[in-house]
């Protein structure tokens, strides 16, 4: 990856020099290519907002993400762009206000005042998609489709995926009535997934000896397929909800086995780096990354607070780590056109790149050749006409 | 232009909704295409740096348009990229260190803490290109040649020209030798165009009589190219700097002729707006729009600060406003995939995407039918295989 020196960039702010801003683009045109033939329409948030619609209903973890700025103009408080999601979830809901299902994407650079250890650097270029306007499990497999084939867009051929779902710890902690100190120390004990201290906070806070031990039980909750079939036996006295979620996920792995080849891995106890969501909830791996590349799930009413309840689903990526998957391709070459005044060379030069050629103008005194500027050709007058023709060894220098 | 209510978003920062996001879309590519296909390597600046660096050379303008975060991690600050030219200009001085002439291009969402006059908004979508090492005439001219292209790219079919020198002005001052306050006395005078005013300043500051009547005579000079002409008479007696300018800017209005059909604007006196500039600068005009489309000009040394003094020029542009240039172009039509089942429809719709159809798979239990999603055709079971058809009155509710 070509990223310059740090000494003068903030930590976890990087600039991107060629030839890996083209590769970025060239992946980003494909991927919003591939969303717009699934029906997904583009939108651009804005680089900013009022701190109190942008973190409204999204929990403390992007609080903390989030760069605060002093709008000038009011004197309100702004946060820059921390993350997507919530900005098109306000649009769907306030903005656009259309009926039926809604299918939106982005691509877009956001910052983080922290690096989310989740999420890899503090300037991503966030691209994703979301669906709202459908409750139903048809929407959650579009979008797992949809995440695992923009891995394979971007050249990955070996893929893990994660399910998990949000509410069936959320189900067996209000059966439990744990109060808010207690559902934290539960939460974090699951994110260490210690039994030790699972085991600890359950013993102390949770009277029910069934669902006690069903809360001790979820850490346990995690490996492949199979897992599905041991949480319907040691969860068969949890509330209704539960058997619901087991029911769904079960669902979503049929359907995601059937069109990829990809490993799947369960784990009903994995809550971190989730921050708004409320139903299914998946991460996508590839050999070679320590975090997942792609991270969605199920956020319904996110939109509440904008005038209109709705469902919703959706994923995203960082387009800078996404990038770094592809192949590097072989440069197509470019044609180095002579510093020569002469209004026939500007016609076939101006012909040149219409046909699609890439061809760079040396400019008077220009010491440079050829191949230091990617040129395999060079433009020549051969029988009165300007010609490309390939550089030999001298003409490179 | 789709954009939504203010009431939730800061003044100056706008969403962007369909259908307008996907024409912004389409304009990025075309642009940075033709960038490319002229030698142009895209470059992505980070979305914020450290202060020192952000605003080295570039003067108290961008530090007013600069929102200003602190570093959680160094404690140090930083500012949020108001204007990428400074950036690319560190990067091509620290990060790439190529030798002879380099071109680079970008397309990144900037935002600004105050709205500024020349350029709209407070979160523009800068595109912009910039040629490094070359002091000479062919890579101005270049750069006025991809500027006027790039409005023709946009849709714009009439374009106005202002060409302007701010080494004129300089050189008068430096001979003048003028005092900082006198200095910036005689800027806001010649902004104002004010005879009155300008006749005061330079009265009070000027003792030379001949230098005086030139400097009274810049707030007069502007207007079609004739104006280089009588330039030349009335700054017969300046330095010689004066007398390049004018041949520079004389050789380069002659280079847009022959090339453009472009209505020229000489201003010898146009000074706001431009941030960094040492030599030629310029400005093209669209009629409808109050202010200019795209902007640049020389702005040597700029690297000076990043360890190496480069020659520059450039010109940058706002999407945002480029985009609204375009004609809507006629949605190009999507298929409805029944929500049903089935391996065959599954198989048909794949198929259809690959052929680069958009096809929208319709969700179990959804009401909004084909023509509230945009679509001119449905996916059918005929004669036991799926078909698109085209919507009859009856189908398209």
């Amino acid at each position: 990856m070509t990223i310059a020196d740090r000494w003068l960039l903030p930590d976890g702010m990087d600039e991107v020099l060629p030839p890996q801003a083209s590769r970025m683009e060239e992946l980003r045109r494909r991927l919003l290519d591939l969303y717009y033939r699934w029906g997904y329409d583009q939108v651009m948030p804005p680089p900013a907002e009022f701190l109190d619609s942008l973190l409204t209903g999204t929990g403390t973890d992007l609080d903390l993400q989030t760069f605060k700025l002093t709008d000038q103009l009011t004197g309100r408080m702004m946060g820059a762009t921390a993350d997507v999601t919530p900005q098109v979830a306000r649009m769907d809901a306030h903005s656009l206000r259309r009926e039926g299902p809604v299918r939106l994407c982005y691509c877009t650079s956001v910052m983080r005042a922290s690096a989310d250890p989740y999420q890899g650097g503090r300037s991503p270029v966030q691209v994703g998609v979301e669906l709202f306007g459908h409750a139903g499990l048809g929407a959650d497999s579009e979008i797992i489709h949809l995440a695992l084939a923009s891995l394979a867009a971007a050249g990955a051929d070996e893929m893990h995926l994660a399910l998990g779902h949000i509410g069936i710890y959320r189900s067996l902690v209000e059966a439990a009535a744990l109060d808010r100190d207690q559902e934290r120390a539960l939460f974090a004990a699951l994110a260490l997934k210690s039994p030790g201290e699972i085991e600890r906070v359950v013993t102390a806070s949770v009277s029910d000896p069934a669902l006690a031990a069903m809360l001790m039980a979820l850490g346990e909750l995690h490996g492949d397929v199979n897992v599905l079939e041991r949480a319907r036996d040691v969860l068969a006295g949890a509330p209704a909800t539960v058997t619901a979620a087991l029911d769904e996920l079960d669902a979503l792995q049929r359907g995601v086995r059937a069109r990829f080849a990809v490993s799947l891995y369960v784990d009903l106890a994995e809550l971190r780096g989730y921050q708004y969501h409320t139903g299914m909830m998946f991460a996508a791996y590839v050999p070679g990354y320590g975090h997942a590349l792609a991270k969605g799930g199920r956020y319904d009413d996110t939109g509440r607070a904008f005038g209109r309840a709705r469902p919703a689903t959706g994923f995203s990526m960082d387009l800078k780590q996404l990038a770094t998957l592809a192949e590097a391709t072989p440069a197509p070459g470019a044609i180095l056109a002579p510093a020569v005044a002469d209004d026939a060379l500007r016609d076939a030069v101006s012909a040149l790149r219409q046909q699609g050629e890439r061809v760079i103008q040396a400019l008077p005194g220009q010491r440079t050749g050829p191949a230091a500027h990617g040129c395999d050709r060079r433009l020549e007058l051969i029988d009165g006409r300007w010609q490309p023709t390939a550089l030999t060894q001298e003409t490179s220098a």
